[in-house]
C-alpha cells in the first residue's frame, strides 16, 4: 500500500531530495526514476484535482521535472495518465500479494478487507476521475476501457488466489466478481464522506456470507 | 422506469409539444410542468455531457424554456442539478415500488435485478458526474453529500421492504447495505462498456446467496 501513500506526498521538497539521489545513479536508472516520479505525481494530481485540473505541466511541476523531460517520457496527456493509473494499480497488486505470502491463509475476512481497501484510497479516486472523464471524451475512452479490463482481470485473478476460490465449481466465478463489484461500490460510497465505520460492518457480514458460499 | 427514459428524450421537438400542451393548463400547473421539464433536461444533460458541460443555459435550451424562466425556478446551477437528481431519484423509487405492488413477492431475484437496474441508467450516470464533481468543488460538496445520504436512506428502505428483510435479526441490515453497494459497483462497471451479460450472471448468483442469507 506504500506505493499509493507515496503517490500523494510528491511534494516539491520530496522531489528535490529525489533529484539529489538520482544524480548518483547511471543514466538509465535516472530515467526510470524520473518516469516513476511522474507516474506517482500524475495519480496524486488526478485524485486531488480531477481530470479537468490534471495537465502534463501540473504533473511535471509536482514531480520536479521539466515539461520537456515529461514530454520525452509521455507524448500525450492521455499517455501519461493511463500509464500512471496502470503503474499504481500494479504496485498495489504486488503489495496485496505481499500481504498474504502464503496465498489463501484461511482468514477470508482479512482478504476481503484488503481487497476492499484497494478501492478506498487515492488510486481508486484517480481511476474514478479517469473513468468518468473517459465516458465523455472520445480520445480517452478506448484507452481507459482497455486499461480497466486489464486491471480488472488482474484483480480478479488475485482475489481468486487469495480467497482460495475454486472457479471450476458453478457460481464461484460470479461470487468473486460480485464481491469485487461490491468493493467498487464501497469505494464510491467513500468518495464524499468517511464511510469507514459502516464499511467495516458490511465487510464483516459479507466476508461471513462469502465464507459459507465458498466452503 | 419511464421517468428516466423520458429524461433522456427531452429533445426540442418534444419540448415544443409540451409547450402546446402547457398552454391549455392553469398558470400554477404550467409552472409545475416547466419545472419538471427543466429537471428532466438537467439529468439528461448531466448524464451526457458531465458537470463541466452542464450549465443552466444548456438545460434551458434543451427544455425549450427561456434562461430567465429557468432562473426563476432555480437560482443557481447547484440548485438546478441537485434538485434534478433528487427529483428523478424519487420518480424511480415510485416506479420501483409500483413494479412490486404486493411488496415482498417472494421472487427475490426479480427484486435484486430491479434494484441493480436503478444504478445502470442515465440517472446513475448523472448522479455519478455530480458526485465526482462534488469531490473537487467546495460549493457543491455539502449539498451533494446531503442529497446522497437522503436518496441512499430511501433506497435502503425500499430494498428492505421489497426483499422482505427482517432488520431486527443481526447482520440483515449489513446484508442489504452490501447488496446496494454491489449494485452501485455494477453501475460503475457499466459506465464505459455494455456490461449486461456479465451483470445478469452476477445478479443471479448473488440473488441466490442473498436468499440463503435472508431465509
Amino acid at each position: 500500500m506504500g506505493a499509493v501513500t507515496g503517490a500523494s506526498t510528491g511534494t516539491p521538497s520530496g522531489a528535490a531530495t529525489a533529484d539529489a539521489r538520482a544524480e548518483r545513479l547511471p543514466k538509465q536508472d535516472r530515467s526510470r526514476a524520473t518516469r516513476q516520479r511522474l507516474l506517482e505525481a500524475a495519480v496524486a494530481c488526478l485524485a486531488e484535482r480531477g481530470w479537468a485540473g490534471s495537465t502534463v505541466s501540473v504533473v511535471a511541476e509536482r514531480a520536479g521535472v521539466s515539461r520537456g523531460a515529461a514530454q520525452h517520457h509521455f507524448r500525450t496527456r492521455e499517455d501519461l495518465f493511463t500509464a500512471a493509473v496502470e503503474y499504481v494499480a500494479e504496485e498495489r497488486s504486488t503489495a496485496l500479494r505481499a500481504l498474504f505470502p502464503q496465498g489463501a491463509s484461511g482468514d477470508r475476512r482479512a482478504v476481503v478487507a484488503a481487497l476492499v481497501d484497494l478501492y478506498t484510497g487515492p488510486l481508486f479516486r484517480a481511476a474514478l476521475h479517469l473513468w468518468v472523464a473517459a465516458s465523455d471524451e472520445e480520445q480517452l475512452r478506448p484507452r481507459v476501457t482497455e486499461l480497466e479490463a486489464r486491471v480488472g482481470r488482474e484483480t480478479h485473478r488475485i482475489a481468486v488466489e487469495l480467497l482460495g476460490a475454486d472457479e471450476s465449481r458453478p457460481g464461484v466465478r460470479e461470487t468473486v466478481q460480485g464481491l469485487l463489484d461490491m468493493a467498487r461500490g464501497l469505494g464510491l460510497a467513500n468518495l464524499l464522506t468517511d464511510d469507514t465505520t459502516r464499511r467495516a460492518r458490511v465487510v464483516a457480514q459479507w466476508a461471513d456470507l462469502l465464507d459459507t458460499a465458498l466452503a
